[in-house]
């Protein structure tokens, strides 16, 4: 490699960063979790208990933007792909770096952000660490966080569970994270509400994986009755005593396990989050984790006016500007339309649609069928498009 | 709190750290678990398991040196955090941030580091993130590695558990870590052996709680019998197979479990690394979370000569200087010389000394017993000695 220097690209979380995932990081440290390259880990601890474990790091600038700052980016991301991972989060750590002269009173709003965002998603921080370095040798404050959470039985996400005849969800408008912190970065004003979508979505995940295994238990049924059913009891479903009592894979039934098809929630393939390197990567890692060809449909996908206004002027593609408060579910198409009125139906997921779908194995990648008829490929993200995004 | 800034001190791990940590970070995410201030959280996740959660940052200036570099630092140092709780490290994460124009080759080095020495540690990393900043943001690389473990059913460690009539055992010679980094920042040469002691210590206290289990276990018996059977069998002890099956506490028995004394393993009431701060400062937080006083006999604590002569030369104190690879051990009396009989049989612990004792609650500190015979307050290491030392 002789002098061969890390490059912004590196950290796009596109091509490059792939690159250097496999090729210099998984072959160091070669083993089945690491290898699975979803958002956390799925660990079974024993005891029949799986343990979702992930951890990231926020380096973003500006710290404080539209729509919320460094710490509640911090807290949302981690408790994000750990939902993502079909894990509960519920204990998160907090290992702050400090630049030397940074002020106090920015470093207590981070905290009470991050205190915030904590309480909102249900979780708390039960340790942490904190760095300071000289003046110059870390631009102001990086927050690391970690965290766990248990996988209900039966729960079975990853990336390479897309199959050919999935549909694709998104859960809102894409691209508002990214485009906010590139407007606050070059001080652009402009009269609109854009802002990050930095929220917590394991409320929304959890009942996307009730819905799904209630839908799946209930076959001999029709279909129509059991959906506006749940869709009535999702309002009271947060408590966990709404539907869990319902046969739910939330729900442990001690004695039933063995007869149950470890696929319970089956019908719920895929959960992300597109973070860096937006939809369109992120699509992609699932296409090459299934090694499945995936269309989205781009009149389908919903982008705010404002959003799209901006990328125009300036020149980006919303597909790989990033989101932190978004998810995209891929679904078996049964139950696809539950999904959505689920999702619609949450705080976070009112814009939610359904983008695409999974339609044969090959060839393995990410189609668009543009407004005019066409078709492109859309490749991952080549190159950095906004560095120090999150 | 106006135009306060942060300051090195903030991050030295002593009494400055201690302010930010107690009046800016624990009022806003108050919880029971993070204000034990223990090296990590332990967590009950229900079921009887209880879990060690800790995470750490890395920022060691300079990233290569004697004994190390910073990608095992950040391994050992998670690993040694989760062992001093109780737990069994087997999980851990990896969140690197790098600087643009960072060597690859250097990047190779570390993970090469990090990999060999989870592997050492019996580790595997499990999940990650790579973030890369503009050249001038970040000084090189930053390592943030975060875990968890399994606590075996009878273990409560805790810095508050100290009791009067206690002795104190450091596993071996102290300031080597602290005083390779300063040589190895400011350029100095000399001939000696001074190097980092980095280390993973998770076996080392795996054998520290064996026996002080079986030793609380076996009353009725000789002794010294029993030590010496102990001693014996240790060497075969990392399997767990040789002494798990006669009663230890890192041996679950179902159906006993109601009976036992969660207490099982009280003999050992505190493990603690004292790496930032050095021993001067762990010891003083064990005295504060215990409420006790802690007296140490400087003629018993083990420096290398080498390392003493250092100090004199510089004006350090190695009593505040970072270990990277010792432990603290407060055991009870009867088992003292039985604990330091096994950590001196232990790779990383032949130079284990018994240093001092917990003498009664008041007044609260920590008290040095100087080779002339004088006493002196050995307060919480005040300002920064040394930044960037892990």
């Amino acid at each position: 490699m002789g002098n061969k220097k890390i490059l912004l690209d590196h950290g796009s979380g596109g091509k490059i960063s792939h690159a250097l995932l496999k090729e210099m990081i998984l072959p160091v440290f070669h083993n089945d979790l690491l290898s699975r390259l979803d958002d956390g880990a799925r660990i079974d601890i024993g005891g029949g208990i799986s343990i979702a474990f992930s951890t990231d790091s926020y380096v973003v600038d500006p710290i404080f933007f539209p729509g919320g700052n460094i710490g509640d980016l911090a807290v949302n991301g981690t408790v994000n792909d750990i939902a993502m991972c079909g894990g509960e989060p519920k204990y998160i750590s907090a290992a702050l770096i400090l630049e030397e002269g940074f002020s106090v009173d920015d470093l207590k709003s981070v905290l009470d952000s991050m205190a915030e965002a904590a309480s909102k998603a249900g979780v708390i921080v039960v340790t942490g660490d904190t760095k300071v370095v000289p003046k110059g040798k870390v631009d102001k404050i990086f927050i690391n966080t970690s965290g766990f959470g248990l996988i209900p039985f039966g729960v079975n996400l990853s990336g390479s569970n897309a199959r050919p005849g999935d549909k694709v969800i998104i859960s809102g408008t894409i691209a508002d994270h990214g485009i906010t912190i590139l407007s606050a970065r070059e001080g652009l004003k402009f009269d609109s509400d854009i802002k990050s979508d930095s929220a917590a979505l394991n409320g929304m995940v959890k009942k996307i994986l009730e819905i799904a295994t209630l839908e799946k238990g209930r076959d001999e049924r029709n279909r129509a009755a059991i959906s506006e059913r749940l869709l009535n009891s999702v309002s009271i479903s947060d408590s966990g005593s709404g539907l869990s009592s319902s046969g739910s894979c939330l729900d442990s039934e001690p004695g039933l396990d063995s007869e149950r098809n470890p696929d319970t929630c089956s019908g719920v393939h895929v959960l992300r989050d597109p973070t860096r390197g937006g939809v369109g990567t992120t699509l992609n890692e699932i296409a090459q984790q299934s090694d499945v060809r995936i269309n989205i449909w781009e009149d389908a996908i919903p982008v705010k006016d404002a959003v799209h206004g901006m990328c125009e002027l300036l020149g980006f593609d919303p597909l790989y500007l990033a989101n932190e408060g978004k998810l995209l579910a891929v679904v078996s198409a049964e139950i696809a339309d539950i999904v959505l009125d689920i999702i619609k139906k949450d705080e976070f997921g009112k814009d939610a649609a359904i983008i695409g779908e999974v339609v044969r194995p090959e060839p393995c990648g990410v189609f668009l069928q543009t407004s005019i008829g066409g078709s492109r490929i859309v490749d991952m993200l080549t190159g950095e498009q906004l560095p120090r995004i999150c």
